[in-house]
């Protein structure tokens, strides 16, 4: 049965910061007639460097800001709230389906090299937790799993400092263990674990050399969500244009000016609502 | 007139989170028979790429746990905290004295540089406040101030990665616009404008060259605090041994780790207790 009214709300995307905005504009891409409801937990960000305790209260407390506003769907644009909070946040949220970035990384690398190896870059958190290397293995019971935490790498990103000599000279310091002997990497995918990533691409790619697929778990949510919003029949129908509505729970014009860079779009710091979650 | 009761009582020392342990080392070899209290708000750090209204209050919070346990006289030990709540913490806290990093720093730059220009390193809230440009050309209407934003710089420190290549290329590029023509920076004063840049002296120090004075608000701050013990007759006055005590408000075992760097001395995460502000 459709229900047109909750089939004209938004898709609600949660993330610490604007990392998630990697992940919006993926949804955007992939679903251009769904409105748009984000919020980046900007007064607490980084949620790489704390505690499950406290990632799992933050989580529950933006998902319940998102809840009341009315959202059709929950995407965890964070790995390590994705990492740390998406079984408890699927059973809260329950009936409201909850979309993490992890899995469909997980299925996607897995998909794509088979008994592979896998080197996945992620927040401490999320390495600490061993998230991808237990989604990996349950998907393929032979893939090797290695994990490299790369909290500097969260600050590059949002320093802007990208396609940089800096930049490279950082990701090569975090991946050096990872290179083989004859240059390139040992392995056959390597996961962008943590959605400030996408931003460092080229200059991981420059250090990996041209062997390994990276996968970016932006674009395999994006599809992820699109296969939930058919299986429950809740795709928006009507045909005017989309709505994108931002909200933050701190500092408006950082995230605007920090924003444009992982939406690649123009963003003022008007169009940001502050909420206080 | 002397209270014993109250000079018994620690000094409270606040930080964003393990920066602040510079300023408590310094604390310690100046007045080494002192008990101190240290609070770090690691749940809710970095303060420096957050807006004032919130540091306002994350300040006040931590300010009041320290005082309901007791202590003599308060350390804003992170720069940003200072330069955003010092005046409202010192009018909410009155009679307690609380002494700030900032003015220390600024006032030893000023003597030991007078009419001379200065080269403030700091997060971006610090920078965006010219809390230091205040105070220095309040001391000294002829002196130059020039404000860097370093936010990778604090990260780079928690990373632990000093002396290090990747290290000196991050000083570099932010230092870079203030080199002069012939090598060596433009300034006389370079002032460590954040509690973590202790930690990368030496980087800094070979990007600068060693013309620059580099101005450390660690030490300065606590002679400032000496100073205030000593115009109230707040000295310990107990020949017993002091206790140190470390409160963090999340991730105790990472606190560990980290600020064992910053303190330069073991620290266990049993020796942490974690508080909720």
């Amino acid at each position: 049965m459709i229900d047109p009214a909750s089939n004209e709300l938004p898709i609600g995307v949660f993330d610490s910061g604007v990392g998630g905005l990697t992940v919006l504009k993926a949804l955007r891409q992939q679903l251009p007639h769904e409105h748009l409801l984000y919020l980046g937990d900007t007064a607490r960000v980084p949620y790489g460097t704390k505690s499950p305790a406290s990632i799992t209260r933050y989580a529950l407390q933006a998902a319940d800001h998102l809840r009341k506003r009315g959202i059709k769907l929950l995407v965890i644009a964070c790995n390590t709230a994705t990492a740390v909070a998406l079984d408890e946040l699927q059973k809260k949220l329950a009936p409201l389906p909850v979309v993490g970035v992890l899995e469909p990384g997980a299925r996607a690398a897995v998909a794509l090299r088979p008994a592979g190896s896998h080197l996945v870059l992620a927040t401490e958190a999320t390495v600490r937790l061993g998230a991808y290397s237990r989604a990996i293995n349950a998907l393929d019971a032979s893939a090797v799993v290695a994990e490299q935490p790369c909290e500097l790498m969260v600050a590059l990103a949002e320093e802007g400092w990208l396609n940089d000599p800096v930049a490279d000279a950082i990701v090569h310091r975090y991946l050096e263990p990872w290179l083989g002997e004859t240059a390139g990497p040992k392995a056959c995918t390597v996961i962008l674990g943590c959605t400030h990533f996408p931003l460092l691409r080229e200059s991981i790619r420059r250090v990996i050399g041209d062997d390994a697929l990276i996968i970016d778990s932006a674009s395999t949510t994006a599809q992820a969500v699109e296969r939930t919003l058919d299986e429950r029949k809740l795709r928006r129908l009507s045909a005017t244009a989309p709505r994108l509505q931002l909200l933050a729970t701190d500092g408006p014009s950082r995230f605007a000016r920090v924003g444009r860079m992982f939406l690649e779009e123009d963003v003022s710091a008007d169009d940001i609502e502050l909420v206080d979650i």
